[in-house]
């Protein structure tokens, strides 16, 4: 990445180059590109992650983002009986909001697997199965690509589980990079102003935009 | 379209080229690419679609073709009270799974209201929503990318639902663009081999891919 | 667009939402979605351009947002004797130095011809041409895409003829679309701080990433 | 890659998965994944290379492939003064054609160098740069990304400078995947029959796209 860096603005050889970059001028050179929004250069390193536990509530979400490569536990081949789920946190502080969600867990497991045993086949029976069914993923994105999921993704008006997910990915991706990824996160923490507007959760003051009487006055 | 055709050999001017397009000469080269698969062209046109009276089942498959854009109605905000769900045909043509499937998702709307009526939110409470909720989208895509779509989701192997979306797209696509789409559909049809390898369903022939052995020895 | 908008946080079928939307709520919407940085429903609008008159060197630039679908004339099958050319303003300012551009287009001129003439195919006696030489291109993108080329490319840190090139695009979009791209220009203008750092121009004050230790201290 | 595969259609937690990978089953289920065209895991792995001693002309057909990342030697902020080149083969094997071509060359380096002293800044001296001066990328794609570039730029219809380049990768990526890689190359190749229509170079046979009066009479 760091070599990518210099090679646009240099007349050295791409080996050269390579060899030249100590620890220190590579974060530098890094923190640099992430300072001037010169993002491109930051697609040249890629990320792999298996992802466990999740819901299809939240996958439906994650998959929403195209910039990355997604392949997907399938409901339609894998046989779901007995499956696992997640509990959204609102639910699991109150007993017996649990008990209920258990028990709706529990009827749609009985109902999977009643049509199993009629002979329906997985892709069919799966249709009764509920948002909250756990599911498995091998994701790959680069960081230009991550950069970006955590900034939406870690935002407070994000979805609670993809948030907690995003928080899970985030760590693992600083603890392997942790120059591209210092400063990840909303808005309001890597740059110190809120993107949503009238809708903001208030950490951060909002930037405006620009009314339309200024636009392009001053553009020579 | 044709235009962009035209353009990549002519040393004429874009108006020109443009004016001087029949009919028959705007058929025969769309046609021309669509044979040579000289694709990009056909990034020009796009369309958009609203899409309502499928299942989220359905609507996760749709959200992983990453060259489109989706707007979907959110059950994070929108209040699934009472919702409509899809049924799949193997379930339909049985009396007592229909009972059955209409008694799941029965429960699940009562779970649903349980859950709403407890203070819960509209975006933890869908937890317990079947796969089979109806749901909303509207959905743009290019014409390169949608031939694709047709080749993908028109295969016998495509799964029931987004199957018959993908038809009732290509019939619509087909009434305002039927030089385009004329030949869409999957490989068996458009091309008149299958694409599925081992998989395959039988309507047409499989092509293998070349054994290593024979690999590149006629390159020059 | 503003269907789409609305769709997301609606229970209403997508013709009812689209009949009940008169201009001034249109206008809000959009608005909204720009304010709030919910760009992905301006994907389903597309603009097609036709350009002429901007040279390789600008075409180079243009080619690299992905984003977009391009036909261009094909120097490897157009023959480009007599080519025309863009000549940089630092250059025509000073009478002999377009003597000088000229004579050295006149060169590859006859350099060009010279080798068409000894039997030379277009696509290799091109390696002469200059970087000035005209070229004309297709080109289609959605008014996301847009609103990242104008950003990027109407600033002031921006070549000289992809500048102009995004002026006269963005006074052809907001003719036809003034609620999408009425804000539209680099972050100077748009938003009031500059998004090139320590390579600011001045015309308005850069937003710093934060610091290290500072970073994600309040996430909770 | 084979994990993904393999996740795809398996119950099993994705560590167990990968533990149970041999390298004969990994082989086997990645010729799968090509024989069937179910390409999307192919992106789970991503190569970079450094290139060197290409010309821009050849640099401009590179960029148009969307599907990777490119970090390109700047014209705008790097002096070109004594710029390097490539020859087509067709002129380099007549002596009088490379005389000719080389003073071409030395000509625009003159102007470049005058420009340059006359105080005018690289990135608009450039526009007298030829087609055929030298640059240097790095460039990141995917597999499946590679796999389209090969069958694309190997094809003997590819211009000769880029199916060279194509050629060399090719090498490099085969000899770190052997197993992705294997039956990479042109459509004659790789699948036995020929993509390019009424244009094809005649190695294989072309596919026919089927006439209107055929298409979609047997979908049910």
């Amino acid at each position: 990445m760091a070599t990518a860096i210099r090679l646009c603005y240099s007349a050295s050889d791409i080996g050269r180059i390579r060899e030249g970059l100590g620890a220190d001028e590579v974060r530098r050179l890094i923190r640099k590109v992430l300072e001037l929004g010169h993002f491109s250069v930051l697609e040249h390193a890629s990320f792999t992650f298996g992802i466990e536990g999740i819901s299809r509530a939240c996958s439906h979400q994650l998959v929403r983002h195209r910039m990355a490569s997604f392949s997907q536990q399938s409901q339609r081949y894998v046989k779901m009986t007995g499956f696992e789920f997640s509990i959204p946190p609102s639910i699991e502080q109150d007993e017996e909001l649990v008990r209920r969600f258990r028990q709706a867990m529990e009827e749609a497991r009985e109902h999977y697997s009643e049509f199993i045993n009629a002979g329906i086949s997985a892709e069919d029976a799966r249709y009764v199965l509920p948002n909250a069914t756990e599911t498995k993923l091998i994701v790959t994105a680069n960081a230009r690509s991550l950069l970006n999921f955590f900034e939406l993704r870690l935002c407070t008006r994000a979805q609670w589980e993809i948030r907690q997910l995003a928080q899970l990915m985030l760590e693992e991706v600083r603890r392997v990079a942790p120059n591209i990824f210092a400063t990840a996160g909303p808005c309001c923490e890597s740059r110190g102003y809120c993107s949503e507007g009238t809708m903001s959760c208030g950490r951060a003051k909002p930037l405006k935009i620009v009314e339309d009487r200024e636009v392009n006055q001053g553009l020579t």
